[in-house]
């Protein structure tokens, strides 16, 4: 892609709403356009962004054996009032009216919705243990939205719903989802920590909150710095190991707010351990047993026949959130830089447009032909303006790789940087190699 | 995959309302589940043909230079009364109120919005030409949906948008659109033929309806059969022939119902070549000039530096809808086929679990894990069922190639079937070369 081509609406104009530094740099470097409060477009570069995100999220469910599928996003108001939380919701629900007067709503999340679906579909504990999820757009009409789309009200989340004939059986796809949560972050290039967390409005008694720590963060947090420490590449998915990872977590202090008390705290965590800090909720997983399969009859025959509801676990992935969540996190000393696995172009070749311009751009187009041909995705800055200006364009575009077209080229060798590292003169095959996908 | 863990209800009880076969078929194989009137989950099988027509649409917008990006459902109303489309609409467009009592609505399409981002963001005709496009649920609170899919509420749609300086360089992106719909539908399987159209509620002088025909379609359509016959694969992306393409199609006389009049086909199309046939819907093409720049002020500086209104045109293909119809126009005579390139599976193992059932399991598995490292998506049925119930179910699932371990496999040599055709006995490395992708 030419960058000049590219629909890509930088701006300077950052409005005062933007109180933090992903919300300011997604309106600076044009991912995003607010269209009403709190609900935005992505534009191409933060869409590309998103859809990375989003295809390692579903790389990761369907490597547990969870099956994708598609629920709409305007929900009949029927189910909830099976549930009991029609009433409960609150004002955070959008209500809407169709044209015959029937009560609508646009879903928040899913489990009435699955469940209803999961009743009307399996009879039999011989089809369990399953594993659905969705990623899809969510409304939850926000008092006041914020923070970008940390905090908005249009939002895009992968929501899973594992169903089990068994308390025991249902730990087991519980620790699974536990596991590809570590594993989704560990690709995004994000340090995700498990935390012991209030269930909330979802209901239920087992949950974790994945949290990343940042200043910015709306999650208070209380844990014992070795959690930081576990070796989250160790686990494997193998009963045993899901178990051994379940216990090394449960085994060091970590907790959100709700569930902090002050005497655990001083109790179980050394003094000079102790951290209390702020983090990004980047995912949720809960089980709640039968809560939802008990008053909607998501009933399932057992074994001896006997009839069950069926325990149910949810876990969600806030999608459009983790784009933010990534820039709160890799945004430093005014240079974005974008981890590889979801950086919105591989590589982007910055060339001086100046004097030699002709054949500095020949130069530029000979190295992205060879560079796509590699199948590497590059963005070529093709702009007419000056150097400064344009590194301090792509400080906050934030790819990580740059081919520089100056006046340092010379012969064979071109100039090549990694944000935040001193750039070396390399030849084309070496920029390649440098490049290679792993 | 096997059968046995696939998320796939299959049922004989068919709703009444579903009066067509792909809302039958789609029902009948757990495609899709209803939730409310015209509003419809995506179950695994579903959503695995849905996503892949979705690819394609993409990968042939990406061929032409349309950009992708995404707008979110939930609209503000101001936009709407700035081009005076609100009041217009009527009752098909869903309106809410939010919590802070905003009018808002649920998109049925994004003219607006589309223009409202482009006015913020680009000023100079050196940006020109743009298209931009994305994938994305709509809402039309049809009054009586019906036929699944195919007219239903919440539907997903790919909709584009292109942006020039003057009518004549947008007909140039017109006949890009046009060359990639023609594209899109050929790699889809489908015969779509582009018919001059009326421009309905989006306006405009210009429009194409690309119709497949089916005696369940919904527009009536009047051509010479002539239309059928032009040869879809000799246009190429350059000016000369996508000029020559339109002139091919309207040189031959082709309409939808609203365009038609009795005299003129009388007097342009012989006897013995006029059609009056029904035919589906599943894209629609719309040049309007500045129909929508005009009020909304999507102004660009032209070369002399004067503002002028922008053209623009809009390009619709609905995706889920693209799901039934290509059920309508392949499945024939009790047997569903699905194109390779939109189905399910590549292959399904069908297992006799009969006397010598581990046998035949075991074998299955051997040949299951050859092909998956081959690349190819396999469907195990293991399902402990005799083999008349298996045959029939897969003439309703509709993967067009079968692998059969019945009574016949006989050593090396396996049962190998496309549907429609006989079978035949094969080894194994020719069964995976008869499956090499294209």
């Amino acid at each position: 892609m030419y960058l000049s081509k590219l629909f890509i609406p930088i701006t300077k104009d950052v409005p005062s709403e933007a109180k933090i530094k992903s919300h300011q740099l997604m309106i600076r470097t044009g991912m995003i356009k607010q269209s009403s409060a709190g609900i935005y477009s992505w534009l191409p570069l933060g869409f590309k962004v998103m859809k990375k995100i989003e295809q390692i999220v579903r790389e990761e469910q369907n490597l547990i054996g969870a099956q994708e599928m598609l629920m709409p996003t305007i929900q009949s108001s029927e189910i909830w009032k099976e549930s009991g939380r029609y009433d409960d919701y609150g004002e955070e629900m959008l209500r809407i009216k169709d044209r015959q007067g029937r009560e609508m709503l646009y879903g928040p999340t899913n489990e009435e919705l699955i469940t209803d679906i999961f009743r009307s579909s399996l009879k039999s504990y011989k089809s369990l243990p399953q594993i659905l999820y969705h990623i899809q757009w969510k409304f939850r009409d926000e008092m006041r939205p914020r923070f970008g789309v940390m905090r908005c009200r249009e939002f895009f989340m992968k929501d899973a719903y594992s169903f089990d004939l068994s308390d025991a059986e249902a730990k087991k796809s519980y620790n699974k989802m536990f596991y590809s949560y570590i594993r989704t972050f560990n690709r995004l290039g994000l340090k995700a920590i498990p935390m012991a967390a209030d269930t909330g409005p979802i209901g239920g008694d087992l949950s974790h909150e994945f949290i990343i720590l940042a200043e910015t963060g709306e999650s208070q947090i209380f844990a014992d710095k070795q959690i930081f420490e576990i070796d989250l590449n160790q686990y494997e998915l193998t009963e045993q190991s899901l178990n051994k990872m379940r216990r090394d977590f449960s085994s060091i202090y970590a907790v959100t707010d709700e569930k902090f008390k002050e005497e655990d705290f001083a109790k179980n965590v050394k003094k000079e351990n102790q951290i209390r800090t702020k983090g990004i909720e980047v995912g949720h997983i809960f089980y709640f047993g039968d809560k939802y399969s008990k008053p909607l009859n998501g009933l399932i025959d057992s074994h001896g026949g006997k009839k069950v509801a069926v325990k149910m676990g949810s876990y969600g992935i806030g999608v459009s959130r983790l784009v933010g969540a990534a820039i709160e996190a890799n945004y430093k000393n005014d240079v974005m830089k974008w981890p590889k696995s979801i950086s919105p172009f591989d590589v982007v070749i910055i060339t001086s447009m100046g004097k030699n311009s002709n054949e500095n751009l020949k130069k530029a187009e000979k190295i992205y032909k060879e560079l796509k041909k590699q199948n590497i995705d590059v963005l070529l800055d093709d702009v007419d303006e000056n150097m400064s200006n344009k590194f301090k364009k792509h400080d906050l575009i934030g790819i990580p790789y740059q081919v520089i077209l100056g006046s340092k080229s010379d012969g064979d060798k071109i100039e090549f940087k990694e944000l935040n590292f001193e750039s070396e003169m390399l030849n084309l095959e070496s920029i390649k190699s440098k490049l290679k996908k792993d």
